[in-house]
């Protein structure tokens, strides 16, 4: 369904070679929106393993240099055209209690990881995997903003008195979410959602909600 | 170090050609052994990546055929050749307290991660995260032997009185092997001794312990 929106939205691939150099020059935010659409259509339709900064250049009908001119590769240009259609993030989830706050954040994450961000996180970890490389791009895109989120959800949840406040660590932040990747990456998508559901309740809650 | 003991173990790849039929016929252990020592040797040489059947069966002076014949392909050889190094499992830690042998666990896991196999386990995750089929070659030969020491040791905790009966569930057992399984994929190996410290101290040992 996302597929083929995005197909629809972007040019056809197949749709012969153009000179770019004779088209109207466009710049900024139409030449951005052009090249991210163009990524996103790629990742669709080949995935991100054959995608290539040469096809997203033609596709968008601009030329390889000017891709490279802004994102070093193919990681950071895929990851900044996820962010562009992600657009403004969405505010972290305030149930009024702490089990539908994180259940909340651990489905968003699980439904990311069932779209182009999976098939993205597939290729960037398999990627770094067979090369042995650290995949910094990967951790940062991935663990940063969630665990923002987790730990505004935490802090509510001292200040309403459902947890202590010293079970707000940064191994506690970061567990519910690691688990959810590790259930990915085993197990692929879509995360069942009791598996979400088990890991709010048989250890991050159990855990937060320990007395000193 | 170990790489080299391998290599000095099996014979020199570029040996030049060799007729294999022209050889006295190796049977049972001795085919075996030959087999497991060359991909052994290959793992080490170039890397799960670009170790092939047809690479192993020559350096092993055998047919691509009588692979087949054993393994299905080469994920299989070469967690077999795995296992055949590792030889009888070690016997489960027993160190006379919980987090004497779960660290112990932990410890042997991270090691194991250090070595070929977590050189295995990256080509074999790569492998299927591009290609986005199943794994079950590497959840089994990964979690189930660790599953079943974990929780040896849990019931002992048990026994002595440390945790409640309880706390052995599926999800603790799974655990704290997947925090290290997730620490492995993410920032590669070696694993710090604190990182498996803290997931025993910070986390497991805080749920295991918790009242009811």
């Amino acid at each position: 369904m996302r597929k083929e929106e995005v197909a629809m939205e972007s040019q056809p691939a197949g749709a012969g070679p153009v000179d770019h150099r004779t088209l109207p020059r466009r710049r900024g935010e139409t030449l951005y929106a052009a090249i991210f659409e163009a990524t996103l259509a790629e990742l669709a339709d080949v995935g991100y393993a054959r995608l290539t900064m040469e096809r997203v250049a033609a596709r968008a009908r601009t030329s390889k240099a000017s891709l490279y001119k802004r994102w070093p590769g193919r990681a950071d240009l895929v990851l900044a055209a996820l962010r562009h259609r992600r657009g403004a993030p969405s505010p972290t989830p305030d149930t009024g209690g702490l089990r539908g706050d994180v259940l909340a954040l651990l489905r968003d994450g699980a439904a990311q990881l069932n779209g182009l961000m999976g098939e993205v996180i597939r290729g960037l970890m398999a990627e770094g995997l067979r090369e042995s490389t650290p995949i910094a791009t990967v951790r940062t895109s991935m663990f940063d903003s969630r665990n923002r989120r987790m730990s505004e959800v935490l802090d509510r949840a001292v200040k309403r008195g459902e947890i202590p406040a010293h079970a707000v660590t940064p191994q506690h932040i970061a567990l519910a979410p690691a688990l959810v990747d590790h259930h990915f990456l085993f197990y692929g998508a879509p995360i069942p959602d009791h598996v979400l559901t088990e890991i709010v309740d048989a250890v991050l809650l159990p855990l937060l909600t320990r007395p000193a």
